[in-house]
C-alpha cells in the first residue's frame, strides 16, 4: 500500500529561499499525513522556465544547494524533485534536465530527460544535452519509471524525436510510471494532454502518476491539473487547475479504482471559462511575483478596456485597479459615460484627464512643419500617445502597474499605437482574438451586468478621428479572425486561405499586415499565453523580411 | 585546376525572388570567369535567420522552387547553395539544415548539417534535425567534405557537442573541405573563426573553402570575410568583410600558396574600427531591408545621440538624417548648441521644438492628484515621453524611422524611460557600453571634429531635473561597465565580480538593476549586435524572476 504525494506548486523563477521552503513544507505535510513518496514538478528548486539564468554557474550551484537544503527532510519519506543536473561527461551541453530521486536522505537515482521540448516557447537545447539511455529505479520493492514532462510525449505516427524513453524504461519492467512536469497552459492543451497520459498508461498497462507545475511565470501560464491514471488509462484522481493543491493517493486504489475517461477536445464554452481563469491567475501572478499589488489602465468605453478592467479588478481587487478616461475632440459621449458605468459597476476608481488641451499643444508646436498638410497617423497617434503620457506619469507617481489592453486581432495587423495605447507591463488580452473577447465580455456578465452592455454593442472604434469604425481600416472582426487563426495558430499558406472561401485581395491584405507589423510587435510587453501561439517568447518572426511583405 | 568560386552575398529574409536573382546573376558570372564550381553560404534561397517561418510549409516551398529555377543555370558550372531540406524520415523534425551540390543541372548530393548552434541568437533545434552521418561526395575526380557552419566548430577540449562530422568525412578520404556558413560578427568573433578554421585544415592536412554570409539581418550582422585556407592552417585567400564580394581561386595554388598566420585575438583600436564599420552596415541594411530612407532622433547635446547621428549620416547620409532638438527647462545652453553644432559639422538638418509648454500642460494636468507630492521620476519622466511623442508625430508625418540612441549600460541598469528615450525602431548604440561610445566618438573624429568635443568632454546628464548627472544615481562609467560586462558577458557571480576588486554594495546594486529592469529591455526596440552578449534575441531572461533581485 505505497502512499504517494503529489504536490502541485506555484514556484518563483530564481527566488531559492522561497521555493525550497515550499518544498520542505510539503515534504512535512507528506510525512505527517503518512505518505511514504512526495513528487514536485519539474525543475521546481528554481521554477521554469529559467531562462538564460541557466547559463549561470552561480544559478545551479544555488540550485545544488537547495537541494542540499532539502535533503535531510526526506528521511521518513522519499521525494522526487526537479533540477537541473551538471554534465560530468565532459561532452554536449552543460546540463541535464532531472529528476533526483530521493530515499533516506541520498539522492538514489538522477533521472535525465532525453525528449527536450524546442518548439513556441520551448528552448530546452539551449542549456540541456538530451540523455539517450534511461533507468528505472526501485522504491519499496517497485520498479518506477521516473521520467519528465516531454518524454511521455512522442507516441503518434510521425513523432518529432527519434528515440522514446519509457519503451527502455517499461523493458526493465517498470511497474509505476511517475512524471513531473511543467507544461503551460493553452484552451485547448488539457485535452491533449490527458489523452497523451492516458495514451502511456493504457500502452504499457501502467498506474501512471503526473504532477504538473502550477502558476505563471511572465506570459506563460501554468494549470495545474496533476494526477493519477489507472492501466486502463482512466483519470482515478485529480488535481485542482489554476492553484496549489496537495493530494495523497495509494497506488493500488490507483489501479484498482474506475475513473472517467480523457476529455475529448474543449467544447466553445468551456474555452472561454478557462481563458478567463487563466488570465486571472496571470494577472495576479504577474504582480504578486513583481512585488506589485496596484494596476492603472485608460477606459476607452470600449470593449477591450472594459474586459481588461473585469479581469484586473477579479484578480487584483476592485479596488486596486484605477482606470483612467482620457477623452479627446474625437471621443463620443458614450465613450465617456460607459467608460464611467464600468468603473462604477465593478467598483473601481477613476480618474477624468481631458486631453485636448494637451494635443492642441503638440500640433501648435508642430505647425510650422505640419501646416497644410492633410490630418493623418501623425495626429491619431498624438493623441494614443498623449494617453500614455497621462497613465505613465500616474503610473511612476504612484507605483501602479499599466495595464496593456490590446487584443490579438489588432496586435496581428498593428492597429494600434506603438509608444500609445500598446503600452503597459503586461498584455492581459494581447492573445485572445477580438470575437473572443465578446465572448469573454459576455462571460462576465454571465451573472449581472458588470461590463456596460453597450460597450459590447457598439462597433468597435479606436475614436481617433471623427467617426471613425476599425471596420473603416479592417475587415469585420469574424473575417479577419478566422484569417489571422489560419495563418498565425496553423501556419497555412495563403492559398490554403483563399481555398477555404476568403477573399484573395483581403487575405493578401491581412497578412502583409501582419509579417509588416513585426517591428511594432516586437517592442509590446508580454502576452499572457492562452493559445497555442501566442505573439512574444513563443513565436520569432524577423523584422527585415520581405516573406508576404 | 579545378577552380572555385566563392559568392559571398547579402540575402534578404524571405525575398525569394531577390536572392534567387542573385545567385542566378553569381552563378552567371562564375561561368564567364571559368570557374568549375562556384560556393554560396548557409540558406541562402532563404536568408538566414528565417526564425519561425520555417514552420511554414508554404516557406519552405518557395526555397524548393528557388532552387528549381537555380538548377537549369548549374550547366558549365557545379553550386553548392544552402537551403533547408525536409526531414522524410518520418522522425524528429521536420527539416534539415542542408547543403545541395548541384552538378550538370541536377542535386548529385545533399549534405546536413550535423551540429546545430543552439546558444545565444541561434536556436537551430527549433527547426532542424540534427544529422547523425556524413557523406563525402565527388567533383572532378577530387573527395569533397562540404559541411556546414558550425560542423566545424568541435575541436576543443569540452566539446559543446557529443560528436563531430568532420572525423567522419576525413576517414572516407577527404580532399578538400567547402564550409558553407552563416556566422554573424561580434568585435572579437574573427580571431576565434580564423582560429579554428585554420585548426580544422591544419588538423586534417587538407585545404579549406570558407564562404559566409554579409549583411545585417535586423540585429544579427554578418560581417562576410570569407576566406581559402591551405592545409598548414595559413589563410591564402581573403575576401571583404562587411560587403559583398567574389572571387575565384584554383584549388592548386591555395595548396601551394603560402599565406598568412590567423589573428590572434583582436587589439583595442581594431575592436572600436569594425564595431564602427558593422554599426554602418547595420543600420544600412535594416533601412534598406525595410524599405525606408530617413532616419530621425532627438539631439540632447550629449554623447549618444551625437555618435548615433554621425553613424547614421554615414550610413543614411547626412542630408537623410533629421535631428530634433527639444530643449525642457532643465536644459542647459550647451545642450542647444552642442546639438546645433554637431548638426552643422555633419551636414544633417535639425528643427528645434522646446518642450516646456507641453510639460506644462501635462503637469498642469495632472494637479489634481500630484499637488503637494515632490518632483520625481514621474515629472522627469514626463520630458521624455513629451520628446518620443514630438519625434514618433513626426516619424508618422514625414517617414522616416526613428533612431534609439540608449547604450548598453544604460540599457543594462535601465536608465532610460520606457516609451521616452528608450523609443526607435533600432537601437545603435545598445550593444556598445559607455566606455566604448567614448572611444567611438574618438575614431569618428580621427580625421576632423564631427562630434564637438564639449559633447565628448562634458559630464553625461540626462537633464531631467536641475544639475542632474549620471553620476548621482550611478558609479562613474569606468567601474559600472566592467562590471556588467563580467555578469552580462562572462556570466560571473557576484562572488567572482567582488574579487576582481569592486566594492560589493556597489555590485549587488548593479546586478539587481540589470534583472529588475528585464520589463524594459523587454519593449525595447532590436539592437545591432555587436558583442558576443547582446540584449534582445540573443539573452533570453524572465521578467518574474527573483535572482539577484
Amino acid at each position: 500500500m505505497i502512499k504517494i504525494a503529489l504536490a502541485q506548486l506555484n514556484y518563483h523563477i530564481g527566488n531559492f529561499e522561497q521555493n525550497t521552503a515550499k518544498i520542505i513544507e510539503n515534504i512535512t505535510k507528506a510525512k505527517q499525513q503518512g505518505a511514504d513518496l512526495v513528487v514536485f514538478s519539474e525543475l521546481s528548486v528554481c521554477g521554469y522556465p529559467s531562462g538564460d539564468f541557466l547559463e549561470f554557474s552561480d544559478y545551479i550551484n544555488k540550485c545544488e544547494e537547495a537541494l542540499e537544503h532539502i535533503l535531510p527532510h526526506c528521511d521518513t519519506v522519499a521525494a522526487i524533485i526537479g533540477a537541473p543536473h551538471r554534465n560530468y561527461s565532459g561532452k554536449g551541453k552543460p546540463l541535464f534536465n532531472a529528476a533526483f530521486f530521493i530515499e533516506n536522505q541520498k539522492v538514489k537515482h538522477i533521472y535525465h530527460k532525453g525528449l527536450l521540448p524546442n518548439y513556441d516557447i520551448f528552448d530546452e537545447y539551449r542549456y540541456f544535452e538530451p540523455a539517450t539511455s534511461f533507468r528505472i529505479t526501485e522504491f519499496k520493492g517497485m520498479r518506477l519509471a521516473i521520467n519528465i514532462c516531454e518524454d511521455l510525449w512522442n507516441l503518434h505516427d510521425n513523432p518529432l524525436y527519434t528515440g522514446n524513453p519509457m519503451e527502455e524504461l517499461a523493458a526493465q519492467g517498470a511497474e509505476l510510471i511517475i512524471n513531473i512536469a511543467a507544461s503551460p497552459f493553452s484552451w485547448d492543451h488539457r485535452g491533449q494532454r490527458e489523452s497523451m497520459l492516458t495514451q502511456n498508461a493504457r500502452k504499457y498497462g501502467l498506474p501512471l502518476f503526473y504532477v504538473n507545475q502550477v502558476g505563471a511565470q511572465t506570459e506563460v501560464i501554468f494549470d495545474g491539473g496533476s494526477m493519477a491514471i489507472n492501466p486502463k488509462g482512466e483519470i482515478t484522481g485529480e488535481l485542482k487547475y489554476f492553484e496549489e493543491d496537495f493530494r495523497i493517493m495509494t497506488i493500488d486504489d490507483v489501479i484498482k479504482q474506475k475513473g472517467r475517461t480523457p476529455r475529448e477536445g474543449e467544447d466553445a464554452n468551456r474555452k472561454i471559462e478557462v481563458i478567463y481563469q487563466a488570465l486571472i491567475l496571470g494577472i495576479k501572478d504577474y504582480f504578486g511575483k513583481i512585488g506589485f499589488k496596484q494596476a492603472i489602465l485608460g477606459l476607452s468605453g470600449g470593449i477591450d478596456s472594459a474586459v481588461t478592467m473585469a479581469l484586473a479588478a477579479d484578480a487584483l481587487g476592485a479596488q486596486n485597479v484605477l482606470g483612467v478616461l482620457m477623452p479627446s475632440a474625437y471621443s463620443s459621449d458614450h465613450s465617456v459615460t460607459d467608460a464611467q458605468q464600468l468603473a462604477e459597476n465593478l467598483g473601481c476608481p477613476s480618474y477624468n484627464i481631458p486631453i485636448k488641451s494637451t494635443t492642441d499643444i503638440f500640433e501648435a508646436q508642430l505647425k510650422p512643419w505640419f501646416e497644410g498638410l492633410p490630418f493623418n497617423v501623425a495626429e491619431e497617434n498624438i493623441q494614443a500617445r498623449t494617453r500614455a503620457v497621462y497613465l505613465m506619469a500616474l503610473s511612476n507617481k504612484f507605483g501602479q502597474v499599466l495595464l496593456n489592453t490590446s487584443n490579438k486581432s489588432e496586435a496581428a495587423v498593428g492597429y494600434g499605437t506603438l509608444y500609445g495605447d500598446m503600452c503597459g507591463g503586461l498584455s492581459v488580452l494581447g492573445d485572445v482574438y477580438k470575437t473572443d473577447v465578446f465572448r469573454l465580455a459576455r462571460y462576465i456578465n454571465r451573472h449581472q451586468e458588470r461590463i456596460p452592455v453597450n460597450s459590447i454593442a457598439k462597433p468597435p472604434s479606436a475614436e481617433l478621428r471623427p467617426d471613425q469604425k476599425d471596420s473603416d481600416s479592417l475587415p469585420e472582426y469574424d473575417i479577419l479572425d478566422p484569417i489571422l487563426y489560419n495563418y498565425i495558430e496553423l501556419r497555412k499558406s495563403p492559398r490554403e486561405i483563399y481555398e477555404l472561401g476568403f477573399n484573395k485581395e483581403l487575405v493578401d491584405r491581412v497578412l502583409k499586415m501582419v509579417n509588416f507589423c513585426e517591428y511594432k510587435r516586437y517592442q509590446t510587453p508580454p502576452v499572457l499565453r492562452v493559445s497555442p501561439k501566442a505573439f512574444g517568447m513563443g513565436r520569432k518572426m524577423p523584422i527585415v523580411a520581405r516573406y508576404l511583405g
